[in-house]
């Protein structure tokens, strides 16, 4: 299979965006993202969105997205497997453009979730859970991590201060990100003190309901390397799919996100290299204590140690392995269709050098992991400067 | 890219299932085709569903399904084309099987539509069209087909009475097929007489609503030439995927199927054949002036030459060019996702010998056609017997 180069990003300012709708938003981010590739056109192209139908009303996303976009005829696909539905949309891009049967692919998401009530926001979502088992008995995303949470602290120790610290540190990261929907700090106090919402998490350990989008344009490396060269050659060296029961209740153990360490396996396998290969990455903090779940998941600490890590700022910017440094879910918001091309986005940004304020000295590796539901799909994308 | 074989497919009786859940329907006929392949893992999954949340409260179905199906933790991905998505997973499951990635990966679809009201359905159905600018309108799909209807019979000559006889073709191959959710046969007066949808079309010109699933295991050629044996072998020769404009509005014929035109270019490009060389072929009669509009789009007959070919009997089973064997959408039911894989089935089993009391003599190269929408998407693959 060839080496695929990510050649151009498009994002733009995330948010409650009542004046756009699900067309504008997505049509906006593939424009940039088209330009900034310098494309004159795509051959194919991904949609990732977790509920066109709940959400917006709309399904069908691909062959809309791609007729507001200018690109008819082209091959276009919408993917979904919940919040993970962006990091979906990279590897299916990935591999069409690594197969040979396409060269020039937009890899896109989108969701836009404030057109409706907070109550059906929250019930689109719970159908990325198990909505016979756990939806319609009453339990909401909140309730399943706050369950995730409290045992990770029973076994490990974990502080409600270290899920606390997840949320301080991403919002200081997302302070630096233009593009963030919250880009402010907040103080730990903040956080402590904020409204309870699933013992133990409270509102500042969750992430918030966006309206947004995304978009990559993906070539061969080697075409890459002679007709787009805009920014610094970054390829894709390794790319993990995993499922896991979509129920937390099936699973042995809820203090760890199995689907994740899989995909991560599968991905360090492919790029050939281990966890402390990697520089810096962005991980799927839909809730903080998901964060320290997954760091542990991805091989970057030992079990029970991603608590400490943020505590001791090991995951801060200037750590010595940044986690989120575009302020995560939780900071730069989580439209759950975009944020798996978002991650794509701040590691191609960062492996370029073109990260602002908040550029990382070292950025020769990263590494985007994007969950659905409670874990019961990962996807794991290893990106490197050449 | 490897040349993709085949090797076994599993489909259950479709129909109103209000005694089964969207997760069992689609396990049942995945294992069957698991059994049927007679392979013991499966390296990944694709699962085509249009609407898992307005039909079912049910989204990230690519986990569910794996789980369910005990096949986590391989990579599962849910791909939505609208009615087309079955097509499009048989069209992501095809690539990554041919690029080498995976060597076993089950291509599946799925709907259950019948849980919810008529009403909900006929909105759910809705959001393949432009949600902003035809739905909210006020139309709905037969509407559109309607007025594609009108304007061909207008154009070409097209009568009421050729309309009416895809259906009684389509309802006499149906009737030899037990999986069916019609098998029976229909006269030309019932189906001219039957309620009035939205002029011209009548109930019997308009495919059900209908629970459903189907599923397809795909492996390399070679691989498949010295480990799975049970069926002959029939490989994958031609893959097409277009899009159009999402809305009818915005086309400047809406006497064809623009996307199913250049879908079939490419796969006619890719298998090196031309639209004589097809021995027969399943097409999305959604609506029976569908079958009529795609077969002269898939260059099967002039324009405007796709009603007297049905009057003359040129697509029936017994014709120079028989059309929907499997009793098309129209007899064989339509659960929109799982469509595009259950016209793979047919295929297989024609090519394979197989089909039962509706066996083609001359079947060594087969065409499946599934579209989205009004056409805003188009699949087309081309099979072969080896």
């Amino acid at each position: 299979m060839r080496e695929v180069a990510v050649i151009g990003v498009g994002i733009q300012k995330w948010g409650e965006l009542w004046d756009k709708s699900i067309r504008d938003i997505f049509v906006e981010s593939a424009s940039l993202a088209i330009a900034d590739a310098g494309v004159d056109h795509i051959d194919s192209m991904y949609v990732g969105c977790m509920s066109g139908g709940l959400f917006a009303a709309q399904e069908h996303l691909a062959s809309m997205m791609a007729d507001y976009l200018g690109v008819i005829p082209a091959a276009a696909a919408r993917v979904e497997s919940a919040c993970a539905s962006g990091g979906l949309a990279m590897r299916l891009g990935w591999m069409e453009v690594a197969s040979g049967l396409s060269d020039i692919v937009l890899v896109g998401g989108v969701e836009k979730m404030t057109d409706v009530t907070g109550e059906e926001a929250t019930f689109a979502l719970a159908t990325a859970a198990d909505t016979e088992y756990e939806g319609y008995q009453g339990i909401t995303f909140p309730g399943l991590y706050a369950m995730m949470a409290r045992a990770h602290m029973e076994k490990y120790g974990t502080t409600l201060k270290q899920l606390s610290l997840v949320a301080v540190k991403n919002h200081a990261n997302g302070a630096l990100n233009p593009d963030a929907q919250y880009p402010f700090p907040v103080t730990l106090e903040t956080v402590m003190n904020s409204t309870l919402v699933a013992e133990p998490l409270r509102l500042m350990h969750c992430s918030p309901i966006t309206d947004g989008a995304a978009a990559v344009i993906l070539a061969p490396a080697d075409i890459a390397k002679k007709k787009f060269k805009k920014h610094p050659m970054v390829v894709v060296t390794g790319s993990g799919h995993a499922t896991d029961t979509i129920a937390l209740h099936s699973r042995a153990d809820i203090t760890t996100i199995k689907s994740t360490e899989l995909a991560a396996k599968k991905a360090y396998q492919m790029a050939g290299v281990k966890p402390e290969d990697i520089d810096f990455a962005e991980v799927h903090d839909c809730f903080t204590i998901a964060e320290i779940m997954v760091t542990e998941a991805l091989g970057f600490f030992k079990r029970g140690q991603g608590g400490p890590a943020v505590e001791k700022g090991v995951t801060a910017l200037n750590g010595r392995k940044p986690i989120n440094t575009s302020g995560g879910l939780k900071s730069k918001g989580h439209p759950v269709g975009a944020t798996g091309v978002a991650q794509v986005i701040e590691l191609s940004r960062q492996l370029w050098g073109e990260a602002g304020k908040r550029q990382l000295k070292k950025a020769r590796r990263g590494l985007a992991q994007n969950m659905g539901g409670s874990g019961g799909s990962s996807l794991v994308h290893i990106l490197e400067r050449r």
